[in-house]
């Protein structure tokens, strides 16, 4: 069975704003390489944890530019270029090659919903057929419970089997271990496609499965001990492992706030710097009650960790 | 009490394609023109019937320059500039704005799902701000069912309060004549602010309630016939009118078909420009057969309208 495209930890990386809304790129450096120094295999530079949606196709592409031009290797990223028009999905695929980057990440077209399997089927194959690079590598990004569109068993089967190569896996991010063990049977037929769960909370369950890793929000916090997680799979206490890792998920989850916010706040903590807890509109930053109470929250669940 | 910025019947422009899927210019401004001419009072460029979120910011800018570069009127036409990334709704904006067009039709941002009143407050507030021009009449669009964000009357009432002039108005696609009236308190209580309904079969209640009109889909098939209620509307026999005019829209839906595609279909069979039928993935173009099937359903309904 040839070797999986990518499989590891992954940050899908929060976007920092100055005060005027805008791509903090020196933070946002520095958190790229705070990220792959503390346990990340590899980044996603603008999926949804990033805000991606929130930017404009200008601002993604100078976000990835400026990272590369930092020296963080091309081969540590996958780049989101998930937008609803399928043009834009081109252009920042494209984009990403140019610039040394085979890896892509890639929402369905999301404004209209219940759209059918063979109007998706066609949104992905414009992309990988305008781009027309045999270097590109797609995941496709299934996330439906917020982008309203999700891609069933059959299309990701359609699509591997047309598109060998280009089609390099999936990221899952309902959070549902049964659609996930179906995702893995895609797996099974088509080797090398890389199965991603969206939250490593289902991390071993996704390894035991024969799946490739996590990209999940919380690696945007605790990198290191999602890493030690993957490192320590197969060892003896790693079920204890994954439930302490899930206390912690489900303590700031447990405060009702909305997760880019909240990994926002934290990491202000954790950095000092207190920019860090802005977000863009629509989404709102929490209020400096919030943040305590997610600290508090946090601090409670930390000590299972240790 | 002050006349409203703007009334009448609006078609949400259907947008050609060609072979390669890219805007057919020349296609759309013919389109463009027989409306003005067969009924509309205005055009609204790049709303949900437009495909308007399947395009890219540059794709759309370029469509509304060539219309304008044709000698069709700035003041005839609303620009939508709904887009995830509010960055892009500035630019869209601006764009209009530099090339005469003071009227434009907003999204709030789509990717996420339930985002809250302020965060929704501060995403249509930063458009505004950024845009930074007296001239800007914004539209607000309210199609949930789609977008899977709502517009609460409360925030209509909101925006209408802190932004007098340049919250000009919203349109309501919900079909739901109990939304409708929430909308026409709003009206009232912030003169000059203009409620659209989305389709035509409310086009009566609307303007009962003290609404401005209708931006519908069929308007791009029956201009004619919707001008014809528009004119009528408190003549004797306008409910009647308003009864055929519904008779069609149902044949239409009862087909079951998106009614983007068959709006295009009917487009092709009118002009006999075949091309007309394609639609940009995510959607898909009817098939010969389905065509026929609409096709009949409409011819069965027609002879109402005469």
């Amino acid at each position: 069975m040839p070797a999986l495209n990518l499989s590891g930890v992954f940050a899908p990386v929060l976007t920092p704003v100055d005060a005027d809304l805008n791509i903090d790129l020196k933070l946002y450096v520095e958190f790229c390489r705070w990220l792959l120094d503390t346990g990340c295999h590899g980044l996603v530079l603008f999926g949804t944890n990033s805000e991606a949606t929130s930017f404009s196709v200008a601002e993604r592409k100078a976000a990835l530019d400026a990272v590369l031009g930092a020296g963080i290797p091309a081969e540590k990223l996958v780049v989101g270029n998930g937008t609803p028009a399928i043009s834009d999905g081109v252009e920042l695929a494209r984009h990403a090659l140019a610039a040394g980057c085979h890896k892509v990440m890639t929402l369905p077209p999301f404004y209209y919903p219940k759209m059918s399997d063979e109007g998706l089927f066609r949104s992905f194959a414009y992309i990988i057929d305008r781009v027309g690079d045999p270097a590109l590598q797609m995941y496709f990004y299934h996330i439906p419970q917020v982008s309203g569109v999700g891609l069933s068993a059959d299309l990701l089967d359609r699509l591997a089997t047309e598109f060998p190569g280009a089609a390099a896996g999936v990221k899952d991010s309902t959070g549902d271990a049964g659609n996930l063990a179906r995702f893995h049977q895609i797996a099974a037929a088509h080797p090398g496609f890389s199965v991603f769960c969206g939250t490593e909370s289902l991390l071993l369950a996704n390894l035991r499965g024969g799946g490739a890793g996590c990209i999940s929000g919380m690696a945007n916090v605790i990198p290191d001990q999602i890493r030690a997680l993957y490192e320590s799979w197969q060892a003896v206490g790693a079920d204890d492992h994954q439930v302490r890792l899930n206390w912690l998920r489900n303590a700031a989850l447990g405060t009702g706030f909305n997760v880019i916010a909240a990994a926002k706040s934290l990491t202000a903590d954790r950095t000092g710097a207190a920019g860090w807890t802005r977000v863009r509109p629509p989404l709102v930053d929490l209020t400096p009650a919030q943040q305590e109470t997610l600290r508090t929250a946090v601090r409670a669940a930390e000590p299972v960790l240790a």
